[in-house]
This record gives C-alpha cells, structure tokens and sequence, in this order.
C-alpha cells in the first residue's frame, strides 16, 4: 500500500560479533591510573570489580584483542527474545518537519526492559556465572540499568542488588517494581547499607543522591561482599563493545533500506547507547574513509563533552575509583535538582573522549525544554513515546532535519531511540505543566572542580 | 546459531483486510433491542453514538456485508508504525516447564501504548474523521484503551475526552499522564462532569468507580456535546472486527513457523484481545474443519462467561443503553476492590456469547494469585513483564503445556500477550507482598440481578 517504514532483520541475519573498536585505534587508549602509586593499574587491579573476560575485554588484549569479539551462544540465546530491534523510517515526522531529509531510527525501546541497557547487562551476567560468581552489585539512575542488571542476573540465576539514586527511587517506583518482578534487591542511595551511603546521609538525611554516590556504594559492596562483583552500566570500554550489537544491527539494517547515514545521532550520560550505534559507523570513517559526522547530544545541565577537561579524574563522587583520563566536570558534581531526565554522569566513556579529543566525533549540549517539545513532536507523529535521554538525540535529528529542508539537501540522518518512556512520565507531566527550567551547568565551577583534582603524569 | 524464536512479516506480507465473522455465521446475532420500544434498533438509533461506518461495521451491511473488509490506507499507514507484531515461540518457557508442547505468543504488547487496544482505536478514529465527528468521548479502566483513544485521536487531529474509572486513576497515574502526552483531557469517573457521575458521587463521594459507570459518563457526554461522539474498546462486533488483524497475522505466521495451533488462548474481559486473536482461527474451525480448541480465559472475580446468563442487558451501570443479548453478571456488577487487574467489564462481546453458546469456543475462570504466579514464571523465562490481563492466558497456556506434558502430547499452544505490564507494577508489588487475595464473585449474585432486568421477547 504504502512506502515502507520498518527494516526488519530475521534473526538468522542477526550479527553474531561485537566490534572492538579498540583495535583500530592508531594510538592507545591513556592508561588508567592507580590513585595511590600513581602507576597504570593491571588486571590484578580490577579483579576484585569484574571477571577475567571482562578485564580483558576492557584492556581488548588477549582473546579479545582482535577487531571483532564472538557474542557467547548463551548471550546470543537471550538477545534474540527481543533482538534484532527494528530500524524504522519516521516518515511521518519527515512529514510533519516537510524535509527532504530521511530519518532514521534504531529501537531499542523494543527490549523487554525498554532500553538498550540489556545489551550489557546480559554479557556481563553471563561472564560473571561462568566465573563463578553468586552475586552482582549495582547503581542506577532513572533505573533503565537496574532493569537490566536485575533481569540479566535472574536469567542466570546471580542475585542481585541494585543502589538507586533515591531521586529516582521516590520519583519511579514503577522501576522499581519492575527491578523486584525480576527479583533483585532496590535500595534508595545513598543508603544505610555502606561507609559511603552512611557519611552522605550524615551530611543529609534527604540527600536526593547522584550516579557518583550510587557507584561508591555498588563498589563498597562489591569488595566487602563474598563471591559479589560490580556491573556497571555505562562508560566503561566493555559496555561499549556490547552495545556495538546496535550499529552493527543498523549497518545492516540501512543497507536493507539502500541508504548509508549522513549523520548518525545520540544521546550521552556516560556514552553506552551513542557508542553502541556509533562505533560501527565511526569504523567505516576510519577504515573506509566515510565523511559522516557522528553527533553525541547531551544535556545543557551535565554537559561533560562540550564544557569538561580532558584530564584524569575519579569514576565516582566518593573518589574510590581509579583515575581515568575523560571528558569531565569533576567528580563533585551533582547534577541540579532541576534537571529532570538522566544523563547525569559527571564525565564520559573513555573511548569517546579519545575519538571527541581526535576530532572523529561531534557534541552538542541541549536545555530540557526544547528536548520534551521534541519528544512531545515525535510521540505524536511517530507514535511511541521516547525516554526523556533519547529525546536528546530526536531533538538534534529534528534539527539535523530542518537545516536540509533549509539547504534543500537530500541528507540521511540515523538517530538512536535508546528507550520508550512509560517509566518517564513525571518528566513529560512537569513539562506539560511548565514545571521544567532550562538550566546550563556554570564552566567556572568545572574549572573549580578540576583545580582539585590529584595531578597524573601520564 | 540456535533454533528460531520470532517469526516476523514484512510489512508486504501484513493482511489487508479484517475478518467479518458474521459472514460465516450461520445464524445472524440475536437483534439488540429498544428497551423503550422492546423493538430491534435500527441505523438511526445509533447514529448520536457512532459514524455510519462503523454502524454498518457492527451490523454487517451495506460495504461491510462480506467476510474481509479492506483496511483504509490512513488505518493501515499508522498500523504499519508497530505491526506486523512479531510471533515469538516462547521455548526458554517450555524447556523451564519440561514440556514437549510447542508454546507460541503473538505480541500486542509492540504497540506503542502498550496493548493491542490500538488496533480499533485507530479504525475508529479514522472513520470518525471521515465522518466530520471533532471529538472522542470514551472510557477506560486499566488505562490502555483510554491511552489508545489519546493516541489515535491525536493522529486524526481530534480532541478527545477519556472517563478513567476513579480507582484505575488513583493507581495508575503514568497511564493518565501518557494520556495527556497524546494530548486528550482526563477525568476520574465517577465525575462532576456528567448527570450520571454526579448521581454515583452523591451516593459516594470517594466511589472507586466502574467500566460500566464510566460508559454511562461517556455515553452521556457523547449525546449531549456537539460534534462528539463515542468510541468503544470492547464488546461491539466492529471492535472485535478491527482486532481480527491479530490472527490474521498470526495464521500467516503460524504458517512461517509450519505448525498449526491445537489450541488458542485469550483473556477476556469485554472479549476484544480474545476476538482479535481468535476469530479467524474460528473461521478455519467452522469452514476448514479444523478442531482448534478455542479458550477464553476470565477472571474468577468476573467470570460471565463461565457464571453469568445469556440473556438481554443493559451495556452500562446507569442502564441507558440498548439491550444486548449477552452472558452477564447483570449490569448492575461492580468488581470487588479485591481484584487487582483489569477485565472488570459485567458481560462479554456478543459475537464471543453466541460462539459460546454453540460450543465453537470454550471459557475458563482463574484465581489472580496463580494468575500472576504465571506472570512471574512467564517474565523470567521470556522477559517480557506481562499485562495481569494478559496473564490470565498464560496461566492457561501453561495449564495446556503441563498437560501436554502429562500425556506425552506434542501439543501446539498459541496465545495472545494482550500487552505489556510496565504499567501495571503495582499488582506485581501486591502479589509479591503477599496482599492480593483470590475471590470468586458469587452465583447467587447473578440470579439476583438478573431477576431484575426487563424481560425482552426477541
């Protein structure tokens, strides 16, 4: 009847490697430091966090060096109860933008927990069972991750629990109903449960919490806890290389649609979803020499790209991590409390700060009321309502869009819709209700931050 | 890698048309009937409710006389943003119950709100427009059929006013506010909107509201504000028409995955879900020869099908509708506070009562703690968070399985997963806490009101 909006993949077309971006690097990834010897840390270092194949996948060496990684058979089992996800063409938003430009969208809200965060969560659970693990400990933030952890680690029977940022806690306990249907074990953070939970609920027994807070106490449990690691969520090179499911998915998905991305859009907080989709195509720009610009969009009130220092600096607020060379506002920082959506890590995935730093990647920071609009225009003319972070990346898509119709250019753009927004509705009801301030994150007080942070020879 | 799980059609292979059942019968539906006349009612009588086109829809004449009726392109274009939904074979379900039962499930639960309750929302919507009609007046319990009126109102251009049944609004207030990102107008039913909803409110100013008191709000604003008009989720012929795309679909999957089901499975409340999915399974059943066992699960809480009369009522509380010859509780049925879920309606679509009454569909009544038992086992082997709804029929299509299972059968078991439950968590947090009692509405209760009704010689 019509021209066609989905691309599907049959299962059997599913990609069956992640891409290790890694190993197209011309130049290593900057160690990461040891706060205390002020040396690079080794496998050692970490194994009291993770498994060995995640180690290794995080330094890519070993079986995992190369340019694309096996996804394990039992991994693979679990991914095609709701993988491959479609690639759709909004062609009504295309109409109601009355662009030249083709929209294109990944989407991950078709997973089972309505995000991509599965993606990981998975691998990692499988990886940890085969290591022996009994337990896995974990933060979340809007408690997309939590979800995820809390599914995966059911699936392979780890018990888990999950620190969750007690803003979110108080504002979707939906969330985390649905974290205890899958049968783990939610405690608003910070908590009475560790050291660092205790000292922050000293300072505030109503301290509204922040990812920064929710990691120091996952990682407290995690070491002082028998037979438990750590799973985290984003940032880290081994999420990365997971989410990579997504652009490979796409690669071959806009194939099947006969067009190749001009640009490629998505959001950031710590950068799992945007490297999922993006490092695939960033391949082809490195290896293929593409021209595509490949947009990271984050929010105006956590914008670790476009106003952070590339220097080292600590994983979480309570300074327990190894120091790591990102893209960062300093490990202080608690996003405002007028920030209603997530994406609120104080820094950025390691791999993308080195392919921002590079000139490989782009950024834009965007205020929360032009992103709901945005997401309000895409819930009426493309049906699903977006997450509020993915709406971030429909915002620039739209925008990407309008600047074609005003150029005339017949542009391909690609965005990343990394989660519907049923466990979102708060947000979208603030908006409707003219409750939600832009707000911009002041420069000084990054430069305030950085100022105390221990100094790396590296 | 491994054996297939999701069988998907292209959007060229999606059905065309609907399925008319009442082409095939081989007796019309017995009239629905004046209760001021005692006479069958004719177009014009329901010409302040409903477009012509969908009154010929529900009579079966005119266009809308032949077995398939041709689904409009401007239906089928926003079908397309979600369907074809996939048909997934639900095998980690069946090796977790050890049975050799093949378990299949179509999954409405892909639909941007959530549930299969678009798939009419949409075709009513639509002829609405066509119709010059600038405002939906409508119901909804649980959310999903309200949220779906929002969406398919939106798309159309218009205004929609939703009565949410008090307690579903109290409890559900994500759905409420999706409702609104759709851009329709809420309202707590009973409300001080209508005569209606002001007389149930005087007898109880914290009444928690019914289906059929909703009806009786929506009717009356219907009639009584220019240029509106009523749209249905349930029960009506042309509701359960528009839903047969489901198994249209999943006969042509069925067909992908080369089996044939021995046994269909629905939830029933009004019956739309179970109609969608069933009736053309019920064509093969009456034309082919087929032997299919065709099930129909409801709630023991409201069970009127397996408890209730075939006989004349009312279709809403407030009695202001036609008569309708159905299998009801009497309309006067309010659902005990005890019952958690939806399908709470006091009587069921008269198509699925005259199928059930000639033996061409069977109907069982469960308890909502095994209901949501099935839930739990269902979301950790498949992954999907079904709607409480949605697993009534899960409970049976494990209940076939364990059979098949018992008699060494290699059975074939095909459901319908009415929708997800990512609004539903709090009956999750119940069952988990321990606090949802089972219930069974008592017989008695439906000689009661029964007695009670006008006696109609049709």
């Amino acid at each position: 009847m019509s021209k066609q909006v989905k691309y599907l993949l049959e299962e059997s077309e599913m990609p069956t490697a992640w891409y290790n971006v890694q190993a197209d690097f011309a130049t290593p990834l900057p160690p990461v430091i040891h706060p205390g010897t002020g040396k690079p840390i080794g496998p050692d270092d970490m194994a009291s966090l993770f498994p060995m194949d995640i180690i290794m996948q995080e330094a890519a060496v070993g079986p995992y060096a190369g340019r694309f990684i096996d996804i394990p058979e039992e991994v693979y089992d679990i991914y095609r109860l709701w993988r491959p996800t479609p690639l759709i063409r909004a062609r009504r938003l295309e109409k109601a933008l009355d662009t030249p430009a083709h929209i294109y969208f990944k989407h991950e809200g078709a997973s089972p927990v309505g995000s991509h965060k599965p993606n990981t969560a998975v691998p990692q659970a499988y990886y940890n069972k085969r290591a022996g693990t009994k337990r896995l400990a974990t933060e979340t933030g809007a408690g997309q991750w939590g979800s995820s952890v809390a599914f995966a680690a059911g699936y392979f029977g780890l018990e888990a629990k999950v620190y969750m940022v007690n803003i979110s806690y108080q504002q979707k306990p939906y969330r985390r109903m649905m974290m205890e249907a899958y049968g783990a074990n939610i405690v608003a953070s910070p908590s009475q449960d560790t050291a660092a939970g205790r000292r922050f609920l000293a300072e505030d027994p109503n301290h509204t919490g922040s990812l920064g807070i929710a990691i120091s106490e996952a990682i407290e449990d995690t070491v002082t806890t028998p037979h438990t690691k750590y799973a985290i969520g984003s940032v880290f090179n081994h999420v990365l290389l997971h989410q990579t499911i997504i652009g490979e998915e796409a690669l071959r998905q806009m194939e099947k649609a006969g067009e190749y991305p001009d640009v490629v859009i998505g959001c950031v907080g710590g950068g799992s979803n945007f490297g999922g989709v993006a490092l695939p195509f960033v391949r082809d720009k490195l290896k293929e020499g593409k021209t595509t610009r490949i947009i990271a969009v984050e929010p105006t009130a956590a914008p670790s790209l476009t106003k952070g220092i590339y220097t080292y600096d600590f994983g979480d607020t309570a300074q327990t991590t190894p120091l790591v060379k990102m893209y960062t506002l300093g490990s202080a920082f608690i996003p405002a409390p007028i920030h209603a959506g997530g994406l609120r890590y104080h820094a950025m995935a390691p791999i993308l700060c080195k392919l921002y730093d590079e000139g490989v990647i782009e950024a834009v920071a965007v205020q929360q009321n032009p992103v709901f609009a945005a997401a309000v225009q895409f819930a009426r003319t493309e049906a699903i309502i977006p997450a509020p972070e993915s709406a971030h990346a429909i915002h620039i898509a739209i925008d990407e869009a309008l600047k074609a119709k005003a150029s005339g250019e017949k542009k391909v753009i690609l965005f990343n819709l990394s989660g519907h927004g049923h466990f979102d509705m708060t947000g979208y009801q603030m908006y409707f209700a003219g409750q939600l301030e832009d707000y911009e994150y002041p420069v000084e007080e990054v430069h305030k931050a950085i100022a105390g942070l221990p100094k790396v020879m590296a």
